[in-house]
């Protein structure tokens, strides 16, 4: 702060909170909590706001916290917050902008600097904990999979696997969803992020998961597409195609990792779509190739086509997800978790569960 | 619009994305779809933004709607949407004032008016479908607390309870949660709002259930305090208490439909809340006595003491929630949806479960 000539920080953004202050927020309960959770840093104390609802729990997370009870009137009582100091740097990229221009008139001796990316920057690099606390919810994810197949067969529906993945997560060490588990069948999966519906599993068709279990607030993030019954040879080449995309991009990582080296995002992105561009296979996926994940599903690094030139930050975790999308006909992605420190040479899958092709639900 | 002296409105918040579009993004998912949802209104067409992982499902949810396929580029892409427009009705309770501050830059010939509460006030008022969805959602909640109710005795903890609880509601009617369930075992019924843990269910101690369900996109909510074995002295008098403050609020808006008037937020507030501080039972509870509900859990209009003095808005439909707090020691609320339209003398509880003293795992 003292580089930025700033004398605090003031941070609205949940996953914010917990990682600067520990004050935890489940995702149902962040569209009600109002102005609770919301923080200034400053050199010498911490204020944390938090109404009558949250006052016990904010004062046993944040014990060396000022609690501030404040109850849908933070302009009012802005000033009080503020009190003594001159710039105070703000999340521009979630405070609203009415809420700012209240801050504003409320408190004018306080200068607002609109600030993005601080934190953010700091949560992409990932302590050891950190780590293993994503790679415990990779292996929460693994195992419900796993524990799924016996039900996968023609004629079960997306939504049933779906609340049946979900459970197996939650009775099996998950405290949450990292967000809503997506199944998709045959056409369907080429809905990147389509919620799952009544349509049935049929023999024939791909069956694409993407979901992610959360355990001590951090998440983790997979996509497997398997084949229900005998595989369609289309399919078969799609699937082929995305393997070799995600594999290039691994092999590269871990090539890197082995020099010490750290690649930008964009170059690894670019490696991935080549391999599917090159193919001459429809358009290329439109997504980028991961993200960063950590306290959020999504954060940084970015892997993409337009994310940074720069060296990914290191320790850091993400998704290496490559995807082929036929509209109206199929969708393939394989999504794997990577821990990448090239320090000590580590580029680490930390998603076990196969990438092989995968039957399911064939007749006996 | 033309009433503001604008040529569009551009929005953000999910809730008003569905609502005037139908596009339907869940909970979990839209943290993660960056700009898609969001959306411009004009006279002459509705532009709705989805990138490509949601290209299909607008195309199919908002077909008459032109869909602008934007990833994490709305600045570069803003000229383009709003061409044409010269003042722009926009969000400015939810615009990210780091992204406001770019769309102006974008497009300094367009306009942006920061308006709020736009959309909320005519979500506030509801149809009859939206009542009729609003009261499915209580009785997926109703039946699922009657389904729950051999499984609460002594020794299990609220987190069992809490996804048995879920269970019930999403394999009987519910798509989704409207929230994330409360449960909340003798001293930690003091925090309205805390996660459920693994406190054991005591005897002698009250059990505290806060939750509702999602049915085609419509919410409910509730509470229920209930005893567990023989209830202490203390705690059933707190829960008269707050019994008789809700029913008085009842009773006057039952009046006032009768008569055909709509009192305001701040009146029916002031009379559950009397009765409790009438009482001179520590401090008054923190939070209002009810809100609005709809397609968001929170949403106009309020009943609390700085609610407004205006007539509410009807038809309507809100909670009454009155509660009393001891930190550390116990607590006490009641939630019952209303549904409220003097123009037909409605004032209908669309919460059924009983409101009676309920004692549960008392020993055989």
């Amino acid at each position: 702060m003292a580089e930025a000539g700033v004398d605090g920080y003031f941070g609205v953004r949940r996953e914010n909170t917990r990682y600067l202050t520990g004050f935890a927020l489940g995702d149902g309960e962040e569209k009600v909590a109002g102005n609770s959770g919301w923080f200034l840093v400053t050199p010498d104390e911490v204020v944390l706001l938090a109404d009558s609802r949250y006052a016990e729990q904010a004062a046993a997370e944040c014990p060396d916290a000022r609690i501030a009870d404040v109850y849908h009137d933070l302009p009012a009582r802005w000033p009080e917050i503020a009190a003594g100091r001159r710039r105070v740097a703000a999340e521009a990229g979630f405070i609203a902008q009415a809420t700012w221009a209240r801050l504003v008139v409320a408190a004018p001796s306080v200068e607002l600097v609109p600030v993005e990316g601080w934190v953010e920057a700091d949560r992409a690099v990932k302590e050891p904990e950190e780590i293993e606390r994503i790679a415990a919810a990779c292996a929460v994810a693994d195992a419900a999979l796993e524990a799924l197949m016996p039900q996968i067969r023609p004629g079960v529906t997306e939504a049933e696997l779906a609340l049946a993945l979900e459970w197996a997560m939650r009775t099996s060490g998950a405290e949450a969803l990292a967000f809503d588990v997506a199944v998709l069948a045959g056409p369907r999966a080429a809905l990147p992020h389509g919620s799952p519906g009544a349509r049935r599993v049929a023999a024939g068709q791909v069956l694409l998961f993407d979901f992610g279990a959360q355990v001590a607030g951090y998440r983790s993030d997979m996509t497997r597409t398997l084949f229900v019954g005998e595989p369609a040879a289309r399919d078969l080449e799609l699937y082929w195609l995305v393997a070799a995309a995600q594999e290039a991009a691994l092999d590269a990582l871990a090539d890197a990792a082995a020099r010490g080296a750290s690649p930008s995002g964009r170059a690894i992105d670019g490696i991935a779509r080549a391999v599917i561009e090159d193919a001459g296979h429809g358009p290329p996926f439109g997504h980028g190739l991961g993200h960063g994940i950590g306290l959020a599903t999504h954060e940084e690094p970015t892997l993409g086509r337009r994310a940074s030139d720069e060296p990914l930050p290191t320790p850091t975790v993400f998704s290496v997800e490559p995807g082929i999308y036929l509209p109206g006909v199929t969708g393939v992605r394989i999504e794997d978790l990577v821990a990448f420190d090239p320090s000590i040479g580590r580029c680490e899958r930390l998603t076990r569960f196969p990438r092989e092709v995968t039957v399911v639900g064939a007749e006996a």
